[in-house]
């Protein structure tokens, strides 16, 4: 049982690192009709979505370090689980990027030095915001995802919509942050495209685990004292009700 | 649990000014890839979305006056309550505005003179629309936000969607008048970036306050009147069936 | 009861044409970030998604008179209500028109001639299609139209998901078929702009009321047969599930 | 009963495929204000959505024969309705192609050579990517396609928010891949535009067979093992639960 919940990570996180970067990298700036940073942002949330009404019933479709982390400060996740769902979710990531590397460099003028989605601050900022904007980004955002997460998989909430209330919002976190950071808020998706950017992408890396982690802890605890939630454990992923 | 109510209003309404108005400063106009009007008209309709799962059985996720006047006007909310969650929401939009403003001037070139997502008419509407085109748009636009608030939290509307319809339909308003007036239909979202503006910004305010309120009002009379309903107070967001 | 069935189909159609028109008119061509015609397509879609969730309850929310023919073929809706049903939906298109003049010449170079979002072909065609094209467009995208909205109010089909499906459906339709013929498949709509337009926008207004009012009755048909419904007369729209 | 199914997949694939490829062919180049690979993805994706909801009820809404072989790896359909179901998605597709081209002739400069849609790899990748990376875009797109659908329509997923999950996943597909093969992950739809462009499209028609059913029998048996479920057969599309 539970090696399919950590494979079930592991694929899902593969779909939101292959998928949101991958349309960053392909699609974004394809000349004349290219998708822009709103199909991006459309992209990173729509894995969450199809992931959460795929696998959620499975793992809980968390896909996210900082999400995993701020459920279980919420009060949602049992903590002994922490880890394997950690690594699960970065050997995901990786793969991902491994994948999109293939594809991607079968194209003419494919260079790994433009990026390829990799997240940053400072002068790797795709806006050029500074070390303070980007980890304010990061944290205000990962606060606000872990809070409606929280809050859309409550046992109040209308029941099967989360997956639509947790994707769309990664979806406008997106369209808010990519300017500053490239738009993280997921250490695991962070670290497949820096390991095969390196340099600079690696060096930032430490941000991208930091901020989100932050963020995502405030969040769960921000949320659980607002529902005065009892510290039972349950699952973050709402279930089919039964039949 | 009152307390709880407000702040669930007030962090709301933070929400929908930051990621509302970020998306407009951060990304609307970034070159070649900006996410443009129809990205920004997407970010204020998930604000609604995401936080109406997230705190609609909470608050009823207002994060408006006009909203929370227009259902009080409809019979669906009680007058006692409309100051409180009226400062709430104000306090969040104002926070909101600062929290951008840390994040907004950490890029180079960053200037409050391009309006920081204020609200204008006449030579600061972005289309150049006159006082009289600005002030129909609001009105009839608010009123029209109010209905279908009405209508999709209606006892024999389909449970658990009025969130969707609510949220995707404040993107539609967002669609038709952002270059009438950068589009308010809230005084609250106008009044954080006002602040941080001055001048002009704070001179305009008013239309933004007054226009929305009206607006409101009106469709909560018409949508009361369309519907029969009696004048008993229920809240404004649908909550999950009972299990 | 019937007034307000009446007066919710006014104002639903007010709507569509409002915001669905008013998105193309102020805000498609917007300079640099305009919606362009994805916008104007995500417009006219939630403007029937929106209504279909707040007055589907009430009237059925067909917007159309094109729906209200073919749903009547389709033996979802009582002949004897379609003419009340259309007198209605003209009224508000034509309503809606009015407000929309009101508010786009507050701006300047605002010109009648540039179109105003009325419906035509060849010359008038957005992008230069012929009458067979505009005519064949409209037919093929109108019977689909009502072959989508047989299906998804179907007693089989998943209650209370039909205003997505169906609004859309819309947004889909619009984002093949306006440069075709600025895309109508609702001969209100048409009707409201092409009065202010005059000229050749009425002289070609015969096309936008004859290929939907042919499509929407094929459609009907079609799903008819499909579904080997009885004749009975059940209403368009889900209502919500009794409590 | 049977003769049904098989018109409705007939008729749901003329719909992918008229609409997708349609807002391509005609939309997505508009001058300025054209909807661009985004439009065309979210068109895509609307075609399942709508048609999902329409007909999901009736013959389960693949449109696609990767999804039908897919299904059948999964255990969800029965082998011997693979061939007519395949037969008539073809056949959608193929009529779909031709009422598209003669709305697309009827516009001044419309030219089959450049493209029509069709989907291909190296020098007739809209990208320049070669065939390695479309045959690993392809069979990895589909693979996760038919993991999100097997996913999405299991007995312990939210019910009725498939279609949304499935039509949605494709859009993402879309804004994923266009670049790299115009995206196909559904021999149907390539097989339509190809018989019209003829020369290189059907020359390189194969692999837009090959890649996506080999990448559907590794979605369908990938997600079977993860669910551990028997291998009964039930029908691929949630209906609504009865009443």
């Amino acid at each position: 049982m539970d090696l399919r919940k950590y494979v079930a990570e592991g694929i899902g996180t593969f779909w939101l690192t292959f998928a949101g970067c991958g349309s960053a990298v392909i699609a974004a700036g394809f000349p004349q009709v290219g998708i822009g940073l709103l199909g991006v942002a459309l992209a990173f949330g729509l894995t969450v979505l199809t992931m959460a009404y795929a696998i959620g019933h499975v793992s809980g479709c968390h896909l996210n370090p900082a999400v995993t982390v701020g459920l279980a400060a919420g009060g949602r996740f049992p903590a002994r689980d922490i880890l394997p769902y950690v690594v699960a979710q970065v050997t995901g990531a990786i793969v991902a990027a491994a994948v999109l590397y293939v594809i991607a460099s079968g194209a003419p003028g494919f260079d790994l030095a433009k990026g390829f989605a990799a997240n940053g601050y400072g002068e790797h900022s795709p806006g050029g915001y500074s070390l303070v904007s980007g980890l304010v980004t990061e944290v205000v955002l990962t606060m606000m995802f872990l809070f409606i997460i929280m809050g859309a998989t409550h046992g109040k909430a209308p029941v099967g919509f989360a997956p639509i209330a947790i994707g769309l919002g990664l979806t406008l976190i997106n369209l808010v942050g990519i300017p500053v950071t490239n738009l993280s808020v997921n250490p695991a998706r962070s670290t497949g495209p820096a390991l095969f950017v390196g340099g600079w992408a690696l060096a930032q890396l430490w941000l991208f685990w930091l901020a989100p982690l932050v963020g995502g802890v405030l969040g769960g605890l921000f949320y659980r004292w607002l529902s005065e939630e009892p510290a039972a454990l349950v699952t973050g992923m709402p279930e089919a009700p039964a039949h």
